[in-house]
């Protein structure tokens, strides 16, 4: 069975606009056992949809088909549709009532421009849409299905979870057993992790895909029609060989992951951005129960903030500068005792660096990063530099990387300071909390 | 002339990765002039692939094909394109040398995986990369070139605009002049737009696109061969209409707005964050410049961070919440005030709310949220209602904007608490900062 997706719409193809449903619809499908075969992205005019239309009609057996079902004059799928089969539109009754119902709950009139979307061509049958007032609906055209959904990403994703989905099983003949298991990975760049992995038989069946997300690096286990014990054997050999790299397993990021570390410790955590600036904190908020573990963050942006709120001492910034080991624990025990009362979290972690482009020194260039953890009685620091050509994003995505892995590893009780490949370290210790020395 | 692009790569058609080169493309080519007809996307099967370029080859002039040049198994875009065009793939000898060069002076040596990406389809034309291991190439195949680029954004992005859109603009016979002008709104729906807009007359050539990424809703005005006049008389238009709903012009994001008022301002600003948990902090950070006028910022998620670095009464929780007008406006003074000495900052902004899905209670259910902006020596605060059901990240992200657009307005001396025809205020203050009261 070929499947294909056709997403319209001038904002995605002119790139106003990142096409995140598609995305998210070869995930959906991937999940469930299906593969998508081609996508086909075309704008907004009326000649080149029927042209697409008409044209993979004749290559493949469902096509889902995203966009251009709304109010505005530049929704014209439904009447491309139309005129790809050489029939009229026609109203649809039930949605009709629908969206009158829907207008009149809300005190307001149904309008001339959501009355096209009542529209569909001759003979389609409706798709329902509860949660908007774009109805979904599908026609056949020679061989194929074509199956229409709203592009409102919450909408579009319920349509084919609740009725997409169901039809392509229902159209299946057979199905493919499809998994597939995600190690998420850093530190290691993807030629040296491609070559480390392909000199190795993998379990007929097995392959291997590479998804790179500056600053990760995610492996894929693609099993098709792979025994359970063959999808054990070819995880294991994956983790031994990447090892100390992976970050998450399963996991849509590593903020994720460290937020189920830290629900699960019952601990608490505390933490001080300078040069991260809040992305730590924002990244672990974003899951609910971030409440449970995180007690506050301070992004001392100016030295003032670091004194002032965290207590670091102004003869240590005079003496070191805010980029160095000393200021950062300082920042750390802080920001840990930042509540009073006496108490600590029981983790901390702290970021100060140069983002650049501006700012770098002789002594501390662009990209110059000193990270810091603090886990019970021990504050472990490194000072790293990362290719300043690389620009402002990636120096401040891969500093919130190491972050909050050497805070994973802190939680797991393993090795802080880990060695990156791709990251040159400058320096590192170990103090403890009480004393403040003891190099590593 | 009719341009298209083939992604290939089975992590962007399985959606493990979202096609931001290709957004990327089309907004690149058009603010040059040129507009893409249609856009493939298919994953790493040698006879997807060899199909595509057979099958595209006869309707476009130029196609831009992107992935599939890496060192890995899984990259076979050369030889596809050498089996569509019947030849095989032969050794480039420039590349071969550059490679050898690059490794050399790395200190290693070049591997065989990287061996392969100097093996070109006969008679194709090099194109250079100077930042990466993979070369691009271009080849004519029926009536199309195609132009290979890496997948690589930042090697992608330099050779599109070093080398691919130079050659577009050789092969163009006559090219439009386009302009697009992006106006960013909060607070009005799609449909409500473009009933406005759309019942008016608009100058000959002017198109309008609607970009709509949550909770903003871009309006694009594209311009094609259109007087300086026109494209004047059509901006003023859109302004008219949508009048208090623009956040931005021609900004890539409302942060970027108020940051660049910010640094203009030459003043000083504090931010007091709950439940937008550092978002807006790292949103403005993420540009260069900010430490020009960001002091800290505080992300007082647990009650008690809020009463020790924020000062806000303890009282003032257990009488009205943390949720309340009365702990807003002291967040904004104290994280004003935080860094001591007397000196308050310009501006400053806080947030706090229930962002759910739990947490939420009968008198602030989820999705209740107050934000407030101190200005000078006044506080406006509002509280408003998120429908609940559209999640966390929803919540989140209409706070944040909520509160950026109240700095802006600030910044501006224009009203600060405006409407926003889809979200529900339940109450609004202004507060001087000395006395504190004075209903709005």
């Amino acid at each position: 069975m070929k499947l294909e997706m056709i997403c319209t719409g001038e904002e995605i193809l002119a790139g106003q606009i990142v096409d995140t449903n598609a995305a998210w619809l070869g995930n959906a499908l991937l999940e469930q056992g299906f593969e998508m075969q081609r996508r086909s992205t075309v704008g907004d005019r009326l000649a080149d949809l029927v042209e697409v239309f008409k044209e993979r009609s004749q290559h493949a057996d469902i096509i889902l088909v995203n966009g251009g079902l709304g109010p505005t004059a530049d929704d014209l799928s439904a009447q491309a549709m139309a005129d790809a089969m050489g029939v009229s539109l026609q109203q649809n009754q039930h949605w009709l009532s629908v969206l009158e119902q829907w207008f009149s709950s809300r005190g307001t009139l149904l309008s001339k421009s959501n009355l096209k979307q009542t529209m569909l061509p001759e003979g389609a049958i409706m798709v329902d849409n509860p949660v908007g007032t774009a109805c979904g609906f599908r026609v056949k055209l020679n061989r194929a299905w074509l199956f229409f959904t709203p592009g409102v990403p919450s909408e579009f994703k319920q349509m084919v979870q609740q009725q997409f989905i169901p039809f392509v099983e229902q159209q299946a003949v057979q199905k493919q057993r499809v998994s597939v298991t995600k190690l998420l990975t850093l530190g290691m760049g993807e030629s040296t992790m491609a070559q480390l992995l392909e000199s190795l038989q993998w379990p007929e069946g097995v392959t291997l895909g590479y998804r790179s997300y500056s600053p990760y690096l995610e492996l894929k286990l693609i099993c098709r029609n792979v025994s359970a014990a063959d999808q054990q054997a070819a995880l294991l050999q994956a983790q031994q060989l990447l090892n100390d790299t992976i970050v998450a397993h399963n996991q849509p990021c590593l903020a994720a992951e460290v937020h189920s570390l830290l629900v699960d410790s019952g601990q608490t955590l505390a933490i001080a951005e300078s040069l991260t600036g809040g992305e730590i904190s924002s990244q672990l908020v974003a899951f609910a129960g971030s409440s449970r573990y995180l007690q506050h963050a301070v992004v001392s942006y100016c030295n003032l903030a670091k004194t002032e709120l965290l207590k670091v001492s102004e003869k240590t910034i005079s003496d070191y500068s805010e980029v160095s080991m000393a200021c950062v624990a300082q920042m750390l025990t802080g920001a840990s005792a930042a509540l009073g009362s006496g108490q600590m979290t029981d983790y901390a972690v702290a970021t100060s660096g140069i983002a650049g482009p501006s700012g770098g020194s002789a002594e501390n260039p662009v990209g110059t990063v000193v990270i810091g953890v603090k886990v019970a009685s021990a504050v472990y620091c490194q000072k790293i530099l990362i290719a300043g050509d690389r620009g402002r994003a990636y120096i401040r995505d891969l500093s919130v990387a190491v972050a909050l892995d050497m805070l994973r590893r802190a939680i797991l009780k393993t090795l802080v300071v880990a060695d990156y490949s791709y990251i040159k370290r400058l320096e590192s210790q170990q103090f403890a909390v009480a004393e403040r020395s003891s190099k590593l």
